[in-house]
């Protein structure tokens, strides 16, 4: 089959080519419970950008070559021995983990820390390619009125927004303040599914004018410009407090200590974005009795919700769509900003 | 009436007197809900030292000379014209807030977040006193087995510790596991609350061999010397894995970096002690999706449960007495150590 | 002042006049925390029906003659020496009990289980009249968009909507259901309530096809027509499972029994309406693992929530006014079902 | 293999032999994950009886003639193609559902909930025999300490006590109460789980004094006989208010009645014992906000939490063990009340 393959870290992101596009041999149901997806979209993520930076070598293993791609959708291929409930030809959404589901927090539903698990795309072959080896306990089948090509990035970047906005709106009450920081790719889905679950005033913060021109379409109610008053800013519309929630889809540069600060007592503050670092006295922490949490993607029950929100157009999302063949033009696009919405490679 | 009465900053701790016995004039009832106590017994904290270096003058407005004293417990003595239920000669235990109760997080039973409070020998007179002014709804009368000097350190030591441990009981099952760094004055109570609340396996942590035997007195099920190996023996008892829920009763020096480090993924680590401060790379809270808790005090309903616990021997707090013109003596033993359990003033 | 009074009950609702408008003494200010409102909207509810009828002596302590009217809502008129942050002018709604604040339940913010509490129009005088006496801790300012006689029936119709919706709200997930059984003066609101709080796709049922009209102007996703069929209606909207969430706002007749067959197994009844009996054998309730949760009005806190999606017209109530002379007027177009919406007096 | 096989349902449970002990073909391999156990100890369980009785007709599908037996235990015999994590001869106790895993109350870690799940011994061949076919999901790995003939009784009659104690402790606070009705052979079991898992006051009500003594020693901090007035002791143990939390083991007779009348306002009703019926009007739902909530048995990860208090000694059971071609006699001792503890049947 043809895929995209990294084969050398770039940590400057300068080479014309990250990655190869070239003919490699098909993946092979291996185990019973195997399942060969054909791949309809796959997500190009910022993400893949780290990756080719080499920033996750330090926090999983990954083997080079390998190929990328972890927002994966298709249809079944083919399935192992024990598989039941697919046949091929469904179509069918990834989630990212592939997990055997025989660990205690598997066993919870919290499949996201399951003690033995595979992540394709980030240590083990990934959705650049016509076909993927997954477990069948990684999909879920397609709502009618949804295709591959069109959801494939609700599976990191989706579920990644979609479980930090739930954790939130779970404690939101009516006449309480939601602060989205960063109304970009997950941003936006945030905002969105804020907006479905609970019924907290929404403030998006954002430098961008056409990230907050988004995010009011999504549903935020004020938008405060990222102009280095924020936190005075968020403090006017809350009343002095700040806000009982806020979400950090940046979590580098200024917006943590930032985020942090327009925290209000005894609230909560969500970290999801990551390059910076959390830097606080232990005395703020107790005097203010806030609370911080770290995300990390969602599991498998928390992406079946947001398809639902997605078939019911609860939550949309806007791609731009790229051939396989065209992996290095999308990464480059998405490096230099010049992609609107989600870069899907397809078929 | 006689009083201990703070007149200077002292940020070296080094002066032979921090406060003052002296002859001050007795309160007076100002509001319809005031009430005044007389004081049975007085904690001595390590806050009060901290008071004395000046180190809270950042976080409340302390108007100099006050009288210090924020765990307080005696007799009613006099009531405001609103007063209800309360009548004179009540043995009272007083929470350490005073608030109106008007404000919504009063409302909802979160009165450490009131919009409008006082705390008695914080940013107000406080106990070391023969009488202290306080308000009606910082009352609790005490069951009928305590009397106010053995119970006055459970007003904020030992409700603090009884909040932090509540907290992580709530979620933690058995087979799971519970670390008390620091099992001083605070983790002592956290020990014992630990015990009667929940079937947590509990690591107590303390670089003295005192404090851990008295651990395990409390209920500790393993004892873990603070060698500069605790990470390494937390992750050899709990399977590699960290444990579920890690109290801080620290808060300083490397205490939170390997308190978070022994944490978890999914986990949570709950601060109580402070002095020193927090420092986490974003990509480190995101991939182990641990949740950080700022813990202040309780709330009135909680001094309330303590007591319950208290009044049936579920825990059990020691205490030093010193009469009140001891003060200073008070205050210089704990500075320097020598102080088994909690001091307290008494009349 | 003058007043609509309730001298006789009445058990068949057929005499002319239920209660006499009359003049009778002015409310006087007796404890420190008492505060007078002039009337300017008192809601008009069947509970009044149920009160004449009699129906309500077995469970509350009623003595003749009295005023009814417990959805109030005014301006404050005068104010008690203990009472703060109200002054003479302000516009405010009142919470439905009044509680002195200080028993346990009150202070963790349930203040509808108050051990110690007057619930004036049910056990003391209510608001059928110009002047209400009741406690500072009923009230809650309006914000600056609503009206005391636009808000008056959301202090008892509204909030009991509001609070079972909430508790359903709470646990919810995109994907699932929400019956509402009963889209009349609650279950219009409580559709409202659950479109803005969650994400769940939400069923109403009803006889009437003007209140299904009505459901679905309320954000009602399907309709279903109270036919005798309508459990089977909702198993088939629903996978043959059930709704995660049926909410009664009937409970009488068959509601209850229909009602508990269309939840889920692992689902949550509640019930709101009364008049009617639970009556399941214990076998079904374990193997179903179903839960039945009653529901009572709702706290303050929930009522400042409820006024903040009123105030952003998340939720809306449509109102008929009637003149304190017309009370009867008013109780009788209840009882005849010619009022729609809900009746309020005004001065 | 020998096996005790039921061939006719006996609604008087007096004929002399209940079932059948004869030879029958041994289980076969069939699925993937499928994993034979050899038989350890097969717990004899009331429910056994209503099964002989056929009251469970109604709500499983029951062909006869089958192996009884749905409390087993035992070692891996044999394991299909697809079984990880476990090899022959590792000591196991079953979880009494098997499920596919696959459904989203599964991946939700509710898989009492299963859509498409088996349950040995009630809808096909149990463990009254040499070797059990199973599915590997329901397998859990002994800890050291425990051998399968003691465990076998906790995978129902312990676990179904296990989930109602643990729902009702983790809202229960110190200071509160906890009523248990029917201190028997779950009920005891129920009480050790209350005394480890919370500290709110254990209330054990039975009509056997002998049953009174085993509560005691299970940690019951008030005895109350069942002699007519429980409800009237429960008031005067909890000052007037009745109990925030009723664990209801016996399910029939006037106990759901007397249960629902002890319960406090806004507490719940735990529903475990079945043969009665609940009725109740809806006024009383609504004016006491109770809530009603049925139970059975409980999921995979909380027989291993139960496996955990097992092991350490926090739960303890008392077993007679009979041989399995005894099972008729360890029915009839059940049945006529012979047995202490729980029977277990031995190979």
């Amino acid at each position: 089959m043809k895929a995209a393959v990294l084969y050398e870290f770039d940590p400057s992101l300068t080479s014309p080519q990250f990655v190869r596009y070239e003919e490699v041999p098909d993946p092979k149901i291996e185990k019973t419970t195997d399942v060969i997806v054909r791949i309809g979209g796959a997500g190009v993520c910022r993400t893949d950008l780290h990756i080719v930076e080499g920033i996750w070598r330090s926090k999983v293993d990954i083997q080079l070559p390998y190929i990328m791609g972890h927002e994966n959708a298709g249809w079944v291929e083919e399935v192992g021995a024990g598989v039941e409930g697919f046949k091929v030809g469904d179509p069918v959404i990834c989630h990212p983990l592939v997990t055997s589901g025989h660990c205690l927090a598997c066993r919870r539903g919290d499949d996201m820390h399951a003690t033995d698990s595979k992540f394709p795309g980030i240590n083990t072959n990934g959705g650049y390619a016509e076909y993927l080896l997954t477990g069948v306990r990684s999909l879920i089948k397609l709502p009618g009125g949804l295709t591959p090509k069109d959801v494939a990035p609700y599976t990191d970047a989706g579920l990644t927004a979609y479980r930090a906005a739930k954790k939130a709106s779970r404690h939101l009450l009516p006449g309480e303040y939601a602060v989205v920081i960063g109304a970009g790719g997950l941003g936006h889905i945030g905002i969105q599914v804020l907006a479905a679950l609970c019924a907290a005033e929404i403030i998006a913060v954002d430098r961008s004018d056409m990230a907050l021109n988004l995010a009011k379409e999504c549903g935020a109610h004020h938008l405060v410009k990222g102009d280095g008053t924020e936190v005075e800013q968020i403090l006017a519309l809350t009343g002095g407090r700040g806000a009982e929630a806020v979400i950090d889809f940046v979590g580098e540069g200024d917006a943590v200590e930032k985020g942090l600060a327009m925290t209000r007592n005894a609230g909560f503050y969500y970290i999801v974005g990551y390059g910076g670092k959390v830097e606080i006295p232990t005395i703020e922490m107790i005097t203010s009795e806030k609370t911080i949490v770290g995300n990390l993607v969602g599991t498998y029950p928390e992406l079946v919700e947001l398809m639902a929100l997605a078939d019911r157009g609860l939550v949309k999302l806007a791609t731009r769509e790229y051939r396989l063949e065209q992996a290095n033009e999308a990464l480059h696009d998405l490096h230099y900003g010049k992609v609107k919405g989600r870069a899907v490679l397809i078929p």
